[in-house]
């Protein structure tokens, strides 16, 4: 482990088929008004909205409404979020969905009481609270963000044409997250599979980080084998409940600030991601997926050690008679075969991507100086147009 | 990850070679009396005394002076700490040392306003605490334990001629823990190489839980191996800060309960350990050394599958042409080579448990019913023998 660093996340997890069973007892720490944050009406009809309104009243919550909660949530949304709060004097946001709605439930939490211009201060600034926040709830339905366990809230400006993420303390982490696998599996298959490459990104974002650390790495090689693993049998039964909770588990440790414990991370991929998403609106996922062969194909001479540890210990490539080279090239081709498998979207052409919309995707890329190269704006395009 | 279980960790963590710069700040969250819990006087001599005390004069706090925690601390000590915080109406208990200084720290926490026998409450019975209890902060300077980030209090009463452990909830955890690798490298190689075991030890009687759960394996494998890597370079040369950073993050990941989610834990390792180190006084991780092998070898065939697994993953042994008793006795035996490489105790003769006190040590080992087999009296005999 190299250099300094904190870790501190005092999330508190109730994982499995009886987690909601926690619910009551948790929401007795909070104040009489929770704000309820949901997307469309998904949980209406698989019945975990049913529950959490039951598990409200048990204790006799007053309930706000908080409805329409979209998949790339805008800022103008987090606005009335914080009307909401502001007017009902709310207690608690509990956030019912994906990351989408935690994201934006932090959001809402961080700006609900700001006095200044919150897209400014949080997501243009990356500037920190000094208002008073709501604590956060959540019951997650949908795995690949791992913003049941961190404090990320990615948030779309349509005015300004950007969608931004800001990663706030562990403050605005959730104070409580219910994680119930069987909730996750009413997600359609496209979202679902969308959602593992997510948490394969996450994991080799910070493995490709540009520095390598010993224990860090090997600890994230042991959760990429497992999710490997499991998404091989969900992409084919997605009712395997203990292939989906291992991924639902996996999906959490992947982003909560523990794999970048004596290294960072590269996000150069959810950069390009993010990028085609505002101008496509594809799933986000699906955007990762769609560039990260090309993108790690491009910087693979750069971090040639740590492209072979990965092709020797995640995926078992054996080195005798091969060279560096070869090889790191064997495990990025595992990565492709696995990625086929699931059935994740291969080119960035299917989400939309064209030689007109080109300039425009690449326009909205923000180029991080970190990783094993700073890519250049030409190397962006060229990225793309492998990608297409 | 089968079954249901709550995750909930929220000690923060401060680690590095500038860690103790955080101290002076993290102290303001605490009132003015702080009790500083410390052993012998190493931490005199390698000058981390002086680097506490002028962090606690740095933000104006009155220092209660608790020296003299002894190696496997004691229920009268535990005592003793008890009427000091209670005198002096302490507002945070400081444990500057090992294991055994944080250990007795929680016992004095959970202790010093229990009504009841707070021996019989805790470490008989395994109650919970319904009294106050104070606040613990943590200085590390052994690693092995983990109990800097966790909730165990093992605790040694020889009126009753028992060594105990509990395992107390959260709010007992430190909230704070300094972890400087500079700090474990005053530690003389025996008691590091011992610390090094205790680490393993951990790994492995969760790994060999009896049940399996493919996320928590997996990242208990990485955890294995990262230690397997950095302890053969710490051995030889235990100044390697790197090396000596790996081991003291992995040893708090090793046993900080994230390890048990899916699973539990087998722990008779650790019984019989305790056993000999109550009639011998022997260092702790040098008990657990001296009997894993016959302990491991006893059990394997009860739980070949894990075994097998334990070889490829974390040893690298080919399974081509091999029976799994192959594969699995090859395992065991790469353990065995690392032992000898890094110099841990493999017989428990040389820790002093002869003919005349083995019957003594059997009747303090304490058997669990969990794991891949519950032993018979007659087989811990047995153990013990091998062992010696």
């Amino acid at each position: 482990m190299k250099g300094n660093f904190v870790y501190h996340n005092p999330t508190k997890l109730y994982f499995g088929e009886d987690a909601m069973n926690h619910l009551s007892n948790e929401l007795k720490n909070y104040g009489p008004t929770v704000m309820l944050s949901y997307g469309g009406g998904s949980i209406k009809r698989n019945g975990i909205y049913d529950a959490v309104i039951a598990a409200l009243k048990a204790v006799g919550k007053t309930i706000v409404e908080d409805a329409g909660v979209m998949p790339n949530p805008t800022y103008e949304k987090v606005l009335e979020g914080c009307r909401l709060v502001r007017d009902h004097k709310v207690d608690l946001i509990l956030a019912v969905g994906g990351g989408s709605t935690i994201d934006y439930a932090k959001g809402v939490s961080a700006s609900a009481y700001c006095e200044e211009d919150a897209w400014e201060k949080y997501w243009v600034n990356q500037g920190w609270p000094t208002c008073r926040t709501v604590p956060v709830g959540a019951v997650l339905t949908m795995v690949g963000t791992g913003s049941e366990m961190n404090g990320g809230s990615v948030i779309t400006n349509r005015k300004a044409g950007f969608k931004l993420g800001k990663v706030f303390g562990p403050e605005l982490y959730p104070k409580f997250t219910i994680l119930n696998p069987r909730f996750t599996m009413t997600v359609p298959q496209y979202q679902m599979v969308a959602g593992f490459f997510d948490i394969m990104s996450h994991l080799m974002e910070q493995y490709f980080a540009g520095t390598a650390d010993c224990t860090t790495d090997y600890i994230n090689e042991g959760l990429m084998r497992s999710l490997i693993h499991s998404t091989r049998i969900a992409a084919k039964n997605p009712q395997d409940y203990e292939a989906r909770a291992n991924i639902m588990w996996t999906a959490t440790w992947a982003l909560n600030t523990l794999l970048k414990c004596g290294k960072g991370g590269d996000w150069e991929v959810h950069q390009i991601g993010h990028a085609i998403g505002l101008v496509t609106d594809a799933t986000h996922g699906m955007t990762l997926a769609s560039v990260s062969l090309p993108y790690y194909r491009h910087v693979m001479h750069d971090g040639l050690h740590q492209f072979v540890r990965f092709a020797k210990n995640v995926w078992g490539v054996r080195p005798e008679g091969k060279t560096d080279e070869q090889v790191a090239t064997e495990g990025l081709e595992c990565l492709e075969g696995w990625m086929k498998e699931i059935g994740v979207v291969m080119h960035s052409g299917e989400l939309g991507v064209t030689e007109e919309n080109l300039e425009a995707v690449a326009n909205a890329v923000l180029i991080l100086p970190v990783g094993y190269r700073t890519l250049t704006r030409d190397e962006v395009i060229d990225i793309l147009r492998q990608s297409m």
